[in-house]
């Protein structure tokens, strides 16, 4: 999940047991949009419901979000705050970890390079999952790319396992 | 409610309708506590549980929260806004309106003075509810102090309708 105070993107990604490579297969992803006339209350109740749902029918083993890095000012870390934490409860509640991961932890996990631009971070993300085109919504991208340095990063630390007792 | 990263204080007041001079009365106080040793969605869903029951149990008629002011650096006010998210999702889920108040009307309305000390708000909370002592809780104390600015408010606007309709 990528968490926005407008849009709150999301991406399921599952690894292919059984291809050698541990290919990396795209399942959904989209954005959830965060209506703008109605007050905040129910403006998160919403983004949590449609979460909770997503959450439900795609059952994740984990949910993956970005740690935040504080550029911003604190008033929209406040507003940053109150999407993350109904996000954050969705998972919970759905019975899910969550882990989080540092920008430049995703962009090295995607891109191979922490300071890479948007536009490299689309293009891995796109062509790593195989997909026709690039997703539309950007924030969808992101929660791709949160999704993929998960299982990267997953993947990085069974291979250590297993060498690690293969040493032994 | 006094949302808090460690203490969420609560508290519960109504308006005596009987009562000519609109007396308040205190129904419960108290806090929810965030344990410190699980993760954050964990503790999260400890405390969206805690409130939502609380809702459930005195369906109040509005939930009154304080205006985050950002003399906080943007770290505390994300992590401060994951609670308040929560707990507004709380509020939106048991279909409670969620009505914010700045510090310094809080304080006007309580103590009648815009910059007062803590000491003073609890001296008035303990004075206005007649409660036999100050709530041990400060978050408690604060809580009750938001309750009965939002009562003060409702009640002052009402007076003022009513003398509005009188003067048409």
């Amino acid at each position: 999940m990528d968490c926005g105070t407008e849009f709150t993107g999301y991406g399921v990604v599952e690894v292919d047991a059984a291809s050698r490579t541990q290919r990396l297969r795209y399942l959904c992803a989209g954005a959830v949009k965060m209506s703008k006339k109605d007050p905040t209350p129910v403006r998160l109740a919403q983004v949590y419901t449609e979460l909770a749902a997503l959450l439900q029918l795609w059952q994740p083993e984990v949910v993956a979000i970005e740690e935040v890095f504080f550029s911003a000012n604190a008033k929209s870390a406040l507003k940053l705050g109150q999407v993350r934490g109904v996000a954050m409860l969705a998972a919970a509640t759905c019975g899910m970890p969550v882990v989080e991961y540092a920008p430049l932890s995703i962009k090295s996990a995607v891109v191979g390079y922490g300071l890479a631009q948007k536009e490299q971070v689309q293009f891995m993300v796109t062509r790593l999952l195989e997909l026709a085109e690039t997703p539309k919504s950007p924030d969808a991208c992101d929660a791709l790319a949160i999704a993929i340095c998960h299982l990267h990063t997953a993947q990085t630390l069974a291979l250590q396992d297993a060498g690690q007792g293969a040493g032994r």
